[in-house]
Parts: C-alpha cells; sequence; structure tokens
C-alpha cells in the first residue's frame, strides 16, 4: 500500500535508492506565492550532507538540488514541487558481499520477508540516503513557517556522554561538526568519537529539537495531535528508537505538582506559562510555548565487528560491514530531525487556517 | 480537518464527550464473516473501566457498549461497526468551578485558544472518557489479529519504583488492580499510591505493551513504518509524553556491537535472533520477534493542591481541582495501550495483504 | 478497507442497516463556532422523507435526527459531530422471501460474492436509507457555507418527459411532490407516475442540482477537482448512473466556438461571463458563475413484474419485488443530491482557506 | 491542499509543467515481484503521444519514459517507482500573446483568481501535456491487472456523428488514427475532421472504454464504489464534461422491466446475465460482467476564432489562439480514459484482498 508520502495539506513524497541514478521528492499542498528558488533549499542540503567532517560516512554526494516543477519566476505557483538529487559517489560494488547476507540491525532481513526482493546496494530504499529528501521538503516547510519561527535541532548526548544544559548556546551548533551546543561537550566528544571510530564500533545519540515562536492552536485532537504527528515523524526517521515531548519519560517520575506548568498573564498581556515541562504541547495542541521534543538514535548497525548472521538460503554465517559509515549516525539525523518537525508544524499551521474564517 | 479516525484499511472514528449522553466508535474496513458480539468487546471495556479499585477515579460507568451495525446473525458483514457507550454517572456541577479557569496540565487553555468554545465539562472531548472507544476498537482489532497474536500491557514503573524483570509474570497482572507483572512491586506500589492518592497529589508511570506471534512483513516504509504507527498511536493518548520501541531511549549508550541482534537458524528452520534490543522492529517492519513498545505517561494534572492559573477573561487566580480522579493515570492506560497496538497491527495485518496475490 | 466517509477537511462518515436498531453518520471537521441546533438539520432530513406522498415508498419513518455530541449551548466546539436517526418502520418479515434470492438491479449478487455473507433485510447496508445520513450531513455543510451559497435540486426528466426549461421555477418545487420546477410538467408527470405505479413498474429520472453564490477558486487541480468530487459524489449516491456538469455530454456535439462562455467586466467591475455551457467550474476550479451539475437515475429496480434470477445455491427462479418501493426513485434522489454537492463544496470552501494566509 | 495523488492502496502523484524541464509520476504502493522495464510502458506513452497525425496537435514530443527508481534487475520492489518524461518541444514563445489574457475555455481565469499567480506558458499545470504520466501509471496498473484483464477504450461519437455498433471492431482501432472501432464511420470522421481543422474549428466527442475480465467483487460500498471512483478519475481528465456507466443517462427512459439485468446459471456453473443495462457495476461492485464506461469531451477551447474574453487587468479584449492544438481532443483522450479505469481497477484489486485472508 502506498506508504512513501508524509502530511496531509502539506505533503510530500518521496522516492529512490541509495544507488540508483537519483533520488527525489514531489512537495505537494504548498501555498502559492512564496518566493523559493534551489538556493533556499540547498543550504539545509548541505548541513546534511556526507563527507563533511570525520565524523560522518565518507561518502561524498554533492547533493545538489534541482527544483523540476511547481515554480514560475522564482515563486510557488500552487503546483507540486518536484526536487530532483542525483546520486554521484555510488559505489555498489561495495555491496557485493553483502548480496546475500543479511546485516544484522539493518533492514535487509525484513525487506527480503515482506517483499521477497531486495535492493541490497547500499540499503536501497532503507538507506538514510532517502533522509536527504526530507531536508528538501522541511527547507520548503520552513518558507511556510516564515521567519518569526525557528526549528533547530542538537545533538544532547553521545553514548553516555551529556551536554551541561547550562553550557548550551544555539550559536555554538555551528562551530564544531557534531551539532553540539555545548562547547565544553563538543570537544570531549570529538575525542570519544575518534576513539570509537577507531575501534570500528559506533554509538548512539539523543538529538533535541525546539520550535520557537510557534503559535498556539496547532495540532488537531484526537489523532492528529502535534505530538503524535511529531512522534509519527521522528519514528520515520533510521535508528529513531524512542521519541519523548517535554520532560518524556522524566514525567514518570514525576509528582502532579511538580509537573505542573502554571500560568500568569504577561507584562504585555497575553498568558505565560511559568515552566514547560510540557514541551509546548497541552492536549495535543500548541500552548505558545517552544515545542521541544528529543529523539534516541542507535548506533549504527554497520561496523567493523564480525557479527553472527545467516543468509538468503537459510546458512548461518559471519559478517563484517565495511562500507562507508557514520561512526554516530544521530549526528546527522540533527537536520533530519528538524526537517520533520518543521514539516509538522507547516502542516498543521495550514491545517489551522481551516477552522478559521478569513 | 477531520481529524478523529485512526488507521488506514482498518479505521476507527470517535465521537463524544465526557459529559454528553453518549460516546462512541464506528470501526470501519473489518472484514467479513468473523464472529462479534458485544460479548467480544466487553471484557476489555471491563478492563479499562473506571471506579473498580481505590487507585481509579470513583466515577461509575458501566460502559456498556451497544453494536449498532455492521454485524448480522452474529458475524462481521464488511460494513461499518458502530458501537455505542452511554455516559451514565456523569457529574457536571463538579466542573461549574473550572467553567472560566483554565486547569494547569489540561487541555483546557489550548482547546479555548484553539477552538474559541470549550466544553467545559469533564474536559469534554479531551477526556480520557474517550479511550473507552479504542478499548471497543481494540476489542475488534484483536478479533482480525487471530488467537495466536497476543497485546499485553503492564505498568512497569511507577514514580521512581521500577519493577524486577525477574519476577515478570503476565499472569500476574490480573492479581493486582495495577497491572503490575511483579508481585513484590504490586505490594509496595499499593502503600505508595495510597500515600499520593492521600496527600492529593498524583505520580507518572511506564506501561509496556509486548505483541507475541506477530508474523514478520507488518509495516510500511518509509512514512507508514509499524514504529512510526505505533509511536503516533501510542502519543495520542491522554498524558502520554514519550514512546520507546525495544530498548529506546537506552540505545543511546550502546556501542554497536551491544546493540546488535544477531541472527541464527533455529531448530524448526526459521530465523532466529539472539536478543530483541529492536523490539520486533527493523526498517520499520516486524522481524517476527516480540513487538516490545514502551510510554510515558505524566502525572494526572487534576491534583487537590493549589496551582497558580488564568481564566479565560485573563484574570490571574488559583485553581484546585476536585472532582474524580486517577492518582496515577497511567495504570488504566494500560489496556488503552494495548488496544492501540492492536489496531495498529490489524491494520497492517490487512495491509501486508495488499501486496500478496492470493 | 474503510470506505464510508467522503470528503477531506470537512469528512463524514455514514454506518448503519436498513433493518438495524439505527444508522447514523459522524461529521468530523466542522469549525467551531457554528449555531446548531437539531431543528437546523430536521427540515433537510423532512424533505428526503419517505412516505409523504402516493410517488414514493410506503415506509413510514419519522427520521428524527438526534445530536449526540460536537455541540455545547447550541453551538459547534470543532469536535465530532455525531447524528443518530432511529429506524422505525422495518418490516423484515417483508424480505424473508427474498432472503436467498438475487433480486436483479439490486446489489444483492454483488455484496454476497464479495463479502459472502448479506443483511437481506431491505437491502442492509445497500439501501437507500443509508442516503438519509447524507442529508443530515448535508445540513450541516449547509451552515458551513452560509447564507450566501445556495444549493437546490430539481427533477428534469422522468421518463422520456423532459421539463420545458423556459417555465422554470425554483419556487414551483415545494408546490409539487416531483420536486418538478416547471407547474406544467408536474402536473403531466403526476399523471404519468400514477400509471407507471399502478402497473407495478418503475421509471428513471435525471436530476439537475444547481449552487449559486459559490466563489471562484473552490477545487484542486489535478485530482480533487470540484468537478471530479462532485462526480465522485453523485455517483455514489444508489441508482445514479450517470453525471455531467454544465452542458456535459450536449458538448460532444459542439463546436468550439459554440461552447464558448466569454467573458467581459461587468458594470460592478468583476468579470462576467456571457454563458455558462462550463457549468462554472473550469479546469476543476469555480468560476464564481452557477455550478450546475445533473445526473441520471435509474429506474427502481424493485418492480411487481417477475424477473429471472439465481439463488445462493446457484438455483435459477424467478422473483417478484413486493416491499414498499419508489416507482420513480429519482424523485427522492433531490434532497440527497444537494446534500453531496453541498458537502462538496463545503470541504472545497474549508480547503481553499489552506492557501490563503490569513 | 495536496491534490496531485490518486488512488488508495495503488497511489500516484503527478508534478511536471507544460514548458517545465520534464514532467513525471511517483507510483506508491505497487506490489513486488512484478516484472518492469520502459518496454512496458513506452507503447502505451506511444499511443497517447502528440504529433502522429493531423488529427492532434503538432508539438513532437517523444515522451520517452525513464525509470529512476522502484525496480530492480527488472522487477518492482515493492518500493516507490518514479518515472520522469522530459519535456522537449516546448515553445514557450507561442505563448506570449497569452500572458495576461484568459483564453475562454481554459483554465487560466480560475488558476489565476485561486493562485494569484500562473505559469501561462502552454496552461502551465493545467495543460493536457499531464495526461501522459496517467498513461505510464496506467501502464503499470496493467502489469498489476495482468493478461486476464484487458482496459481498451473507443472513440464512439465525434460532433453528431456516432458510430454504429454494429460495425464495432476492437481490432479496427490500430487501422485508423482516430481509435475509432467502426471502420466506415473512422473515414466519413476523417473527412469532417479536415474540414474542422481547416476551418480552425474543434468539435467535441464521446469516449467508450471497456474493461473485460474483470472478477466479480471490486468496489467498495459506500463512498469509493467503483463506478464512482471510475467517474471520479474520469472527470478529473482535461476537458471532460460527463461520465456514465452502462447504459447512463439512457436509463433515465427506461423502465424498470427494461433496465432489468436478468441471471441465470451459465454452463460453466457460474452466474450469467441476459444483458448488461448496469455496465458490470451493481451497488458500486463488480459483478464479473464487462465494465462499461463513457465520457464527453468538450470541444478544444483553443480555435482560431476570435473570441471575447479579458485580461488580467480587467480590460476587455479579444483572443485567437495560435499556438498547437488537436481540433477533436477528445482522440487523445482514449490511451487516458483507459488509463484512468485501470488504475482504479488495479486499487481496488488490490483493495479487494484485504477483505479475504489468505
Amino acid at each position: 500500500m502506498a506508504s512513501n508520502s508524509f502530511g496531509t495539506i502539506f505533503r510530500f513524497t518521496t522516492w529512490g535508492e541509495s544507488h540508483g541514478p537519483a533520488i527525489g521528492v514531489v512537495i505537494d499542498g504548498c501555498p502559492p506565492l512564496i518566493s523559493l528558488t534551489e538556493d533556499d533549499i540547498q543550504p539545509w542540503m548541505d548541513k546534511r550532507r556526507p563527507g563533511q567532517s570525520r565524523f560522518t560516512t565518507q561518502r561524498q554526494e554533492s547533493d545538489k538540488v534541482k527544483i523540476l516543477s511547481g515554480t514560475f519566476e522564482g515563486m510557488t505557483t500552487g503546483a507540486p514541487i518536484s526536487l530532483l538529487i542525483e546520486n554521484t559517489d555510488a559505489r555498489s560494488k561495495d555491496y557485493a558481499e553483502i548480496k546475500d547476507k543479511f546485516r544484522p540491525g539493518h533492514a535487509d532481513y525484513t525487506y527480503w520477508v515482506k517483499y521477497g526482493i531486495r535492493d541490497y546496494r547500499g540499503g536501497g530504499r532503507s538507506s538514510a540516503r532517502e533522509t536527504a529528501c526530507r531536508v528538501a521538503a522541511g527547507a520548503i516547510a520552513r518558507k511556510i513557517l516564515g521567519d518569526k519561527i525557528s526549528v533547530r535541532g542538537a545533538v544532547v548526548q553521545i553514548g553516555q556522554h551529556k551536554i551541561d544544559r547550562a553550557h548550551w548556546s544555539w550559536d555554538e551548533i555551528d562551530n564544531n561538526p557534531l551539532f553540539c551546543p555545548d562547547p565544553v561537550a563538543a570537544k570531549a566528544w570529538a575525542d570519544y568519537l575518534d576513539d570509537v571510530r577507531k575501534k570500528g564500533s559506533s554509538i548512539g545519540a539523543v538529538v533535541e529539537v525546539v520550535a520557537t515562536g510557534v503559535p498556539p492552536g496547532l495540532g488537531e485532537p484526537i489523532y492528529d495531535k502535534l505530538d503524535s504527528d511529531i512522534a509519527r515523524g521522528l519514528m520515520t526517521i533510521n535508528a529513531v528508537k524512542g521519541v519523548e515531548i517535554g520532560d518524556g519519560f522524566a514525567t514518570a517520575e514525576l509528582a502532579g505538582e511538580e509537573n505542573t506548568d502554571e500560568m500568569r498573564m504577561g507584562a504585555d498581556g497575553t498568558p505565560v506559562f511559568l515552566s514547560n515541562h510540557a514541551g509546548g504541547i497541552l492536549g495535543g495542541i500548541s500552548s505558545g510555548q517552544n515545542i521541544v521534543a528529543r529523539f534516541a538514535v542507535k548506533p549504527t548497525s554497520s561496523i567493523l565487528h564480525p557479527r553472527q548472521t545467516i543468509d538468503t538460503l537459510g546458512h548461518e554465517t559471519d559478517i563484517t560491514t565495511k562500507g562507508r559509515h557514520d561512526p554516530c549516525v544521530g549526528i546527522r539525523a540533527v537536520p533530519v530531525g528538524e526537517s520533520m518537525v518543521a514539516c509538522v508544524l507547516a502542516d498543521h499551521l495550514l491545517r489551522l487556517r481551516t477552522i478559521r474564517s478569513s
């Protein structure tokens, strides 16, 4: 069944395999009269692009986006926007060895069982390369959200190493290749990841995405809540195993009076909350506070340590994944997570309009 | 925009407010020729039903389900199944005091801001009473799943108190009013909750849902993955703030070689996994292992401690929520979480058929 | 697969069988703050209600609508609106004879082949009784459309007898039981239908629905065009075999210069069209002209003449449908057709908001 | 709102403008393990391709399809199939004159009113060029339908000239450039169309699509009926103004006993119908008979006769559409109509699987 689309009013559909000629995304439902050129999209692609530091895969992809439809003289027209990204550095031969073996932790076995056929080259459709399309869609979502709404992400934990939130600086994110908002942690993590990489191992991470400037009213009870759509969106990202909103799992340990976000009136006559345990969402609807979501990314399954597995004929065997891989795939998940949140917010911003008579 | 439906092939739509005449659910897409009477649904309703122990709200609802359509001579016909549950113990006067005040942590403020109108009686549409409809839908989903697939839930943490997994017994679940699988913890929790209740406070919890017997192949990349649909489904439940699959957030601290679920061939000639860090889902598709999902439920926002808030006119005020409430709403979330997982599995079981030629 | 819903933003879901305890509809996506009571819905139900003249079935149903959810103090809240209509005059024994026989022209055979089970009482789910739910949904759609948009229908042909369009008077519609806008034709048709009825026969009809006051811009290329959604909606009505927009099939015989709706500027400074061959829709988008749609309704399949058929065991047999039936089912299709058009327009009015920044 | 997709299980999304760099379609939900190469698609493209006779537009497009994703070693994988068709003969300068004028009968005015921006080159998104994508999707739908199901179309009327159904020969379709099944009519039509073309005029047409070998059971009551989905699909085709199933509008003139398709048992023990007034669909579900649908195509709006219109500034003016156009756009609508019916059938074939346990 069709399953490669995300969103309702603002809806994107991705296609393409890791080692095919290209990947792409069709964005449908973008309002007209928004200025849009490739220059609006490319910077976000570059954030996610592989091969930019020793902490990410050495696959070199320029990830140049081409707009094939949906704009006219630099403006969106309301027609679907087709974006194309060519694959230029696909080394399929790297994957010959794993043609018939299932890499543990990857989707090899489940795709094979489900579909009875599998494009094994680089993981085919299940490759994280697909996430480039999400970043492209997210760039357009940001145009809909406008300048008053920002969606930013950061790595807040790698392995057992968490940031010190007292050090948090959004500016710091761009100063290190780890999307780390804590300059002290950033240095420690770099050393730690070098070690992980040299050992041919990998490590998990936690990413936090914060949206500011989000007006109250976004999100639709009961089954299209803002938090459930964010949870769905983030959980579709490769290797993500958990999602939480606001204080998330920590609320299990809180008493009701500790978890309350009390309300007062602000100096400007609008309501203010005295805390934000809820992560900006109450009853599935944005409250006007910052939206805060976190997601856990498991360690890259492709490691240099031999693991036990089976092959397509049912024979037991071992596998060591050579290819070119990220020691901590959580790092490059930051721009992807941002994009998914941006797409959810843009969709709900447009949905909100449907209950307001103009 | 329409937002009160869940699922694609197997799709349910709920309606009704906490203090209206009734609530209900329409289940569309149930295959024909499945035996179904109210007796198949009522036992699951009774599990969730309030007023059964001192640990849940004292509202007394019989939650009797009536089938109004979609069956003929005890069998489903393929037509939509309409289920109706009357509200019998709605005490709207309990809510007169909060008519114009926003209860912190509840959806009062966000519904009011979004819709400009609010049925304040018992939370109206945002009440957890809506979850009775999900349990009814889940009972039908279970009929589709059949006897070989089980979906069971348990509370695994209340406040800081976690179960000892070495004590896990599914049979124990029915022996205590807390859905606790650990008999030792069950006793300790009862004392702890009595204390919470007496203090007029509340506490959060973590619930785990495990599905066994799930065949491989369920779930559809990229955006309708089994885990993303489960995450979405669980996150729509009132008060849920986090969802994780398998080892979830703990994978952030694992190395690749620790997180690998290695594969071997079983004695019966089918693949076996040597561990289940993945929670039974790889690349968004079930692997044949147990599906394991957990969700965090925040403490009930309705507590007897006065909290600062504002009213609809923007005046600052205080509020103490009297009503009848659960000291730990996570307990009654167990059958609801089970139902959401069952509905997701049923939907994907039917979706899987679409790629298999019969 | 779920298939009992219609619409996207404004979406309704119907349930119920002809001879079950009740039928109903859940309307999801209605904006808040619209005044709504049963009195807004009942008059439209009464238009469609059976048993009001000798030209419609003698089944007596009061078709009283109850609002079970979605309003508060007489206003919509944005929550789903559940409407219930009890079945009071179901005579199931009338159908015992046809329990195992397939009535030609009815859905008996196809339901049985598809589902392997069939509620034969009154056609079960396939009964035109389901259309009462559409009329209820249409009444709410009209509230969204507001007073400036009207949606009215008329019978323009019965058998070979067409109205004289020179006689068209909307006021005349309420003066005869045939929804005929031509007083001369109305009288002739009454005599003709008496004859059809006495012979135990039935006859087809053509219904025209006209919407006035529709703003330009409704309808979404490419696959959710206003005309394709109207065509879909009208074709879902029982017994409808054809739909056309504007000049419809007659355009096959027109030259380009005959079919052109030329444009000029009106006295009030807005564009005017010099004709309306297009029926108010160009490229799938409303032009501001009247929307004109017509649909053909086949003769009632239930007639007193014996017809050859088979039974569920594959035996050849004859059947004469006794029951209580409309000699011309096209008559009661008028309020149903109006409602479907109103629902499509309301949905697209709300959809239009999503491309307009407020 | 997203509106460029068609179908549910088998769902395609088109993108691209008449004079952009390319057009394309993403087919999502195609089952795996179907052999598919460009050679399976190209022959159907060639049927629709312009410039092949003097009766169609002289725009020369090779319409070569490239498969960019979704297949592996010549087989579908279950992943989305992205097809790309480059635009090679776009002469945008032909359209400079109409940049600010609304061509009557085209979507120029309505797109401009709705979106506030318009790619005027060749009609942009509203161009019939988009239908090439539907034919590509239809080719894949045919692969799902298999060899036992055929979907064929024919022009049955041009202007006032209808075919003689006694002459009907499917083989004849390929012998003339008009998709005419009647060799006598084909010759007469050619002369007639030469005359229309020389006069700079255009003419309407009626197209009939017949599907044979369709099993009973396709189509889902109430709102996703096979006939309503076909009606929707055909009505989305440019210039289509009417759709009918089986006897369609003619049933308005039939008595119940004339319209009955009586049933008997066939020699092979399966039910047979003695006629097919219903066009193979009863209650929205296929009966096993041939599916018969017809649609009316209005005359091409682009003609050499000057017509009155206005421009974007509200000035009154005249327009003569020069460009390269089809004198009878109904001719090239044949492969498009076939494709839409094939896509609806493929979708419902897959939907049917969801109620059958395998």
